[in-house]
C-alpha cells in the first residue's frame, strides 16, 4: 500500500470518527434528520474549512471534495440508524478520534507550510484543523466546548503532533519521518493520555 | 418591473425580514440600542458575509454596500419603535423570512458558481448564506440555534432552492427559468411546510 | 519617544489587557492551563484575526506574528500565578481594556482603508477589530457576550472611535491627529461611560 494511500485512508477514518461525535452529539440534544447531517460535517470539515480560510485557500477544500462531505453522510446514516450500537463502540470511535486529531493537525501544519506561511501560522493553523471542528459542534449546541475542556489533553496532543511535524520539516527530516513521526507521537499522546486520564492542572475559581 | 430590479426588491425585503427577527430576538434578551442594532445587521448580513469568504470575494458584500446596513437599520429602529406590533405582525414576517430565505440561497448558490466554484460549494455556500445568519444570531444569543431545530424545515427549504438553482444551471434552463424557479420553488415548500407543520424525524436520545 | 514605538507600546498593552480579560475569564469557568492559554489568545487576537479574514490580509497578523502570542501567553501565565491579585487590579486591566479597545478600532479602521475598502467597510472592521475577540471569548465559553450586553457602552466607544478614525481620514487631517484624535477620544469616551455608568436604553420584553 502506498504511503498517499495509506494517508487518504487515515484522513478518511478521521473525517469519519469527526462526523460520528457530531452525529452522536446532535441526536443527544434531540436535533432532527438535518440537524444530525449538518452537525456531522461541521463536525468533519469545520476546522480544515477554518485552516483553509485562514491560509487563503479558497474555497475550502472541505466545500469542494466530495469525499469528505459523502463521508461526513455515511457516518450520520450509521449512527441514525445504529445508535445504541454506536454509543456503545466508544473505544474505536475514540480509536478513529485520536487518529483523525493526530492527521488534522500534521496535515494543517504541513498544508500551511507548503501555502509558504512560517512556523507559527503553521502550529496554530493545524491546531485549528485539529479541533476546529469539535469547537464548533460545541459551540452551535450551546455548550462549553469539550475540546477547551480538555478531556485528557486533546487539545494538547493537537499542539504535540503539530509542533513536531513543523519541527521536522525546519530540521530536514527525511518525507517519511516528518510526516509519519508526528501523527504517530500525537496518537500515542492522546491515547495514551486517554487510557491514563492525565490531565492539565485547573486553576479554578479558589473560592 | 424589470427582473433586475424584482430581485433587488425581494433581496432587500429578504434583509428587512431576517433583521426584523434579529432585532425581536435581541430585545427578548433584553439587550440595549446598540445591541440591537448589531443583531438586526448580524442576522440579517451574517450569512451572505460567511458566503463572500468562503467563495473569495473580499471585502464581502454585506460588510460594502450601503444598502444591506442601512435595510437592517432600518428594520431594527421599526421593530423598536413598534416592538408590540412587529411581534403581532407574525404572518408578514415569517413570509417576507420565507422570500429571503429561498432567495439568499438561490443567490448564494448563483454566486458561487459566478466565482468559477464546482456544484457542491454551490449547494453549500447557498445554504450557508440562507442561514448562515440566523445561526450566527443563535451563538451570539447563546441558544442551540434554531436554525439547526428547524421549525418546520427551514434549512431543508434553504437546500432544496440552493440545490434547484445549481441542477438549473447546469442543466443549461433559461435564466428566467432558473432563477425564478429554485426561488418560488423553495419559498413554497417553506410555506406550505410552514402551513402544514411538516417535520423530519428526531430519533432522540431513545433514553 | 518615536510616533511608532508608541503605537506599538500601546497595541501591545492592549492585546496584554484582552488577553488578561481572556484568561480571567477561562479561570472563572474553570478550564485547564491549555484552556486559559487558549482564551487569552482568542480573546486578544480574535478580532484582529477577523478583521485580516474580512479585508483579505491573508494569513493574518495574530497568526504571524510572535508578538501577540507571545504577550498572550505572557498575560496569561501572570494571571494563572497571581490570580488574586490580578483579579484585584480591576481598575489598571480596564485602563489597558480601554486603551486596548480605541486603538485596535483605529488601527482596524486605518487598515481597512489602507487596503483599498470603503468607509462602511473600515468602520465595520475596525469595530469588529475591536470587540471581535471578546465575543469569540464569551460564545466559546457559552455566555451571551458581554459586549452585546455593553457594560457601559463598550461596543460604542469602539465604534465611536472607528467612525471618527474614518472621518479623520477622509476629511484630511493631519496624521499626527487622524491617528491620536479618535484613539484618545475613544478612550476617554469608554472611560467616562465606565466612571459614570453611562448606558444605552434597553427596550426589553414589554412583559
Amino acid at each position: 500500500m502506498s504511503d498517499q494511500l495509506l494517508f487518504h485512508l487515515i484522513d478518511l477514518a478521521g473525517t469519519f470518527a469527526f462526523a460520528i461525535s457530531g452525529a452522536l452529539a446532535a441526536q443527544r440534544k434531540n436535533l432532527d434528520l438535518f440537524g444530525i447531517l449538518a452537525m456531522a460535517y461541521v463536525t468533519a470539515c469545520g476546522g480544515g474549512i477554518m485552516r483553509d480560510v485562514l491560509i487563503g485557500d479558497i474555497p475550502p477544500a472541505g466545500l469542494m471534495e466530495w469525499r469528505y462531505l459523502a463521508t461526513a453522510m455515511v457516518a450520520a446514516v450509521i449512527t441514525i440508524v445504529a445508535f445504541r450500537q454506536v454509543e456503545k463502540l466508544t473505544n474505536p470511535v475514540r480509536l478513529f478520534d485520536a487518529m483523525g486529531l493526530a492527521l488534522f493537525a500534521v496535515y494543517g501544519a504541513h498544508k500551511a507550510l507548503v501555502f509558504g506561511h512560517n512556523a507559527e501560522v503553521a502550529v496554530i493553523v493545524g491546531m485549528i484543523t485539529a479541533i476546529g471542528g469539535g469547537m464548533l459542534r460545541d459551540v452551535l449546541l450551546n455548550r462549553v466546548s469539550l475540546v477547551l475542556q480538555q478531556e485528557e489533553l486533546y487539545a494538547t496532543a493537537a499542539f504535540f503532533a503539530a509542533g513536531l511535524a513543523v519541527l521536522g520539516e525546519y530540521s530536514g527530516w527525511p518525507p517519511l519521518w516528518r510526516t509519519w513521526l508526528p501523527i504517530v507521537a500525537g496518537f500515542l499522546f492522546r491515547w495514551i493520555a486517554m487510557r491514563q486520564k492525565w490531565v492539565l492542572p485547573t486553576f479554578g475559581r479558589r473560592d
